[in-house]
């Protein structure tokens, strides 16, 4: 269950401490120019110890490319990446072998498996997201073809939510702020929380510009279900809504409703996607992060034989997991449209004769 | 992609104004006791007609079993139930045949397949839920047997929020409310909507109760990004959380993390799932619908040649589909739960030991 | 499990004895135009009770579309179809209820579930190969509009084998011969077998024409692998190969290769297909029936609390399974081939472009 | 589409001359010793260069685990396992970069994919084969749990059969020959067809013991439908045969039937599996390998523009892949199994309640 899509498939492995991480991204067509600097390019956006509001742990995340690609060009066979873990401290987490941090998934793994690797989350640690970005990476080359671009960026952290929304500055803030004049107040918030040795959440907006009308397989692989399976699958994410999405639930028809016109839909409040398809809108996603549970506060918790006992953090953690989250979003984003491009291709009979229509 | 689940699997079929809609539940495992009864009564709690705040289309949604039921009990193969569509009005569509309803998915359709059954929304009307519940209620039966419930209620319609929540109460309650004191609020809150041709949004509640330690799997298969799969594929649902869910991206790492004592949980900030996995407490899940985008007021749109007109409905509709979308929810999340219970069921080697040791 | 299929997709259900059997077909492209003459009369070529060398079980085998199809062609919604069961008679199988025939699945279905639906067989009947006809028959429709046929029919029955191949023959004789020199023999050989009470195996050829280069996706889901999974899981059928097949075990590399020239393959030793993927040529498969285990002479076997028991058939049996079997197995390859045509679409980036380009 | 299995998962990558191969292997379940050096003395059985009746490409096949291992244990999570190429010689390859080898998948990748890695056959090398030999390796430790074993040796070398068959002789011959006394003859066979610049077919035989009833999924995941499938899947195979196979073509009913006492079954033709659900009984299979399509005599062929020419082979070649083939038939019946012994778990609502039933 470590693979995701349908057409356009990936499939990542590793932990945390372990010897490297990766993916094999199978369904990749042939012909498609890999960009080997681009890929790295989103490794680096995503990696530990950029800046004094993460992690101090320092990864290099240098991506090697094993299959697949042959004199630059994707050749339809699978790619394997790698990432080797360089910096990780096991020693860190002995005093956790034992233990279940409150928020983790430590509890649920051990008890699932019998057993865990609890060294730095093993397999649960938000590492494994690296792999994402590697594998979303090659589905964003792949929907520049097609004109398709994925943008995100932080819209709100501890409940300081952006006012104007600046998908390029975002780029540029070493806190991916999508507001340069709420920015100065979010670090702000992710500071406070460290002094007290706390953690904060914080929502990211992504959003999808150029997306033809047609993705989405109904009924069970619509675009926003895909969407919404996609982003729930990454740590710390615990809701997601699309377009107006909560707020919507407290609206009018005649208020909701996107009127049409010969220009186009008149509002934008569906979050470019109807009957789970597609409508050539931008697409509008919204992802809550919760806070780090990782924190530098004494916590009551079990140990594996379900004794009572204390637990204080030690170890280097992210205050405030929306952030590089934010990236992660949007290659699940590109990699969800990636396998809706794909698999619409047979929608009709009209299309089955252009790819086969003798010339 | 008409359908879910990998172990407990189901595929539906059926247009509004077709012959029949219905369904295929694959991998049910044998020696279950199908209760009829209880299928239909599950049936009954979603049908239309039953109450003035719903559409007056009125369906018996009698449901036939054709398939995978010998003597009372399941098989082991395929079952298969049909519903024959009985109250399809098709002369009701003919004014919607070569124009778009705003809200609805009739312009994805038309643009993604190139043609489109428009009697009543065709595939993408929400009476393809009918089959839904109709395998929801064979995933019930499952449940049970592990002592597994599933229960669900109306929290919010147009911003009008239960203040006490009960899951028995709303089984009686004509709009499934789940707080008594409230309910008339809401009432009166569809009924001015209706009033004033208009319709109104709503948050439903679902608990799972029961769940055993251990269901979800990661990465791409965990329990709560299939819960959220399972819930955005229905019709109007424009966002998902999890627990606290939204609210958690506006806590501190010390407000959301579940501290843990040798009795549990101390708290269930995270709505019984951690890592993608079930904890032992309470799955906590809120569902936003939008208002049903049938109003009955003129709206501008453009028709399949993408000439501007106006649309006036005509028909029969819910003016709050969240009311009866409470039932779908219920029933999808036993679905994913039904999945997930066999799944897990090969997690570990001691696992397998107990199925297949030798006496 | 009852799935077969990536992209193009069906599920089917029903028992020998149950009120209908059917299934569900996933993935057909829009605008095709749904001819039910045609999908009826491939049933008809299937149905039992035609001629004296088959069951005297008669069935109607009418199919019934429930969905997916509008104004006659198809609307990319799941096409459900349903044959009822008209002529089964129970009473004939209670003799079987507490034991299990020889050859048949009965000890297996019985050990892995617990329980069994006993009459005619239950699930493993070979009934439920209407279904597969039907699913095959819109495959079929889909392959005519890009120009590639399917035939198939009976090579050898009891060692007695076709000289010579003709299909069009094949479609008009009692038996589906491939010879009409030596359709006589093989009548003679079953005759022979119904007089002894006893049974006869039998091959089936099967060619597919028109077949475009680049049809069946490595690494595991290659044409020929994909062929010989559709074929083996036809009841009855102990082998299957592709062109020489078992023969070119025997041959020296000089032998089997087949060298190329400007206009084409010099030989067809391969079947067609080179690394798992269609070479233009025609693909050419044999597959092995087993005689029918149905025969009228005493047999040792066991009940169901393995005591040791006699077994005398009562009941209506082809004495020749590969006669009507030629027919599933010309529906299972049209079934692949259709879903490895959707699937190839999206093997290069020129493919992606010729779908989404700009006009 | 380069995974294989669905409750038991692998997924490969890598081509002949590209950095590494390698796989993922899904869905193992925790607490199995992983036991490193069984993997590696099953890659080494493979590996090419240990004989001079072998290509005399020499291969490390040094396997690493990357992940999902911890204290020598399965952790429930993926297993990734790389294994770099060490001795390719690109140079070999650069006369047959603009031609198509006849017998070999280099015409078919062209044409499909528009360009290919020509060095060594690319993806379509059997060195990807290595790759199922490691992940069927794992396979093998978790059979070995519930004392399931898998065999295999070579039966028949260019029509030369074995008379005898001896499994345990097979693991220490040369050609992994099942007889004995039948071995020189077939080495003969070997030495004659190199001596000539030609090459041999050849028929593989492997057996399943201690196979429980039940493993198999009706309808379209029989056991025998997957090992088809797995089979096939293999480079150079054309035919795939179970139990009495092409034989029982020829059979009568009351000869082929394998009638019961309450001892077990009479006899083995229907080889171990009745109704794609294995029977108890020994699973028997044969495989038929075309001979190495790797000549040293001039073939006609076309260049990647269609133009006559003449290929003459350089390069390092198998006179026959049966051989190290029959050790990836015996990796791929051990992945079937595996996947088929984590699907039957929920074969039963009882298997349920062992799992999940309160102590």
């Amino acid at each position: 269950m470590n693979s995701f899509g349908i057409k356009f498939r990936f499939t990542t492995f590793g932990e945390s401490h372990g010897k490297a991480i990766g993916c094999i991204v199978d369904g990749v067509p042939a012909g498609l120019n890999i960009d080997e600097d681009f890929i790295q390019s989103e490794l680096n956006r995503r990696k530990p110890g950029k800046s004094k509001l993460e992690t101090s742990r320092k990864e290099d995340d240098k991506v090697e490319i094993l299959s697949g690609v042959f004199e630059g060009l994707s050749t339809g066979t699978p790619i394997a990446m790698v990432i080797y873990n360089t910096n990780q401290k096991s020693g860190d987490y002995s005093n956790i072998k034992d233990l279940f941090r409150p928020g983790h998934a430590d509890f649920t793994y051990f008890h699932k498996y019998g057993l865990r690797d609890y060294r730095g989350g093993g397999r649960s640690s938000a590492r494994e997201s690296a792999a994402r970005v590697a594998a979303g990476a090659i589905a964003k080359l792949i929907l520049k073809e097609v004109n398709i671009d994925v943008v995100s960026g932080v819209f709100a952290i501890d409940s300081i939510e952006a006012k104007e929304i600046d998908f390029e500055y975002a780029k540029k803030s070493e806190i991916f702020a999508l507001d340069k004049d709420i920015e100065e107040n979010q670090k702000e918030a992710i500071k406070n929380a460290m002094n007290k040795h706390d953690s904060v959440g914080g929502v990211v907006l992504i959003k999808a510009l150029g997306v033809p009308v047609g993705l989405g397989e109904p009924m069970y692989h619509k675009l926003d279900s895909q969407i919404a399976n996609a982003m729930m699958n990454i740590n710390a994410v615990k809701a997601v809504e699309i377009g107006d999405g909560i707020q919507s639930a407290t609206l009018k028809g005649s208020q909701n409703n996107d009127q049409i016109t010969s220009k186009g839909f008149c509002s934008n409040h569906s979050g470019g996607i109807l009957g789970g398809i597609s409508n050539g809108d931008e697409i509008v996603i919204k992802v809550y992060f919760k806070p780090t549970p990782s924190i530098f506060i004494e916590q009551n918790t079990v140990d594996i034989d379900n004794h009572d006992t204390k637990y204080y953090l030690k170890g280097r953690h992210d205050p405030c997991v929306a952030i590089r989250g934010s990236v992660v979003c949007e290659s699940m984003m590109a990699l969800v449209l990636c396998d809706m491009l794909l698999l619409n291709m047979s929608s009709t009979i009209n299309n089955l004769k252009k790819i086969y229509k003798k010339s």
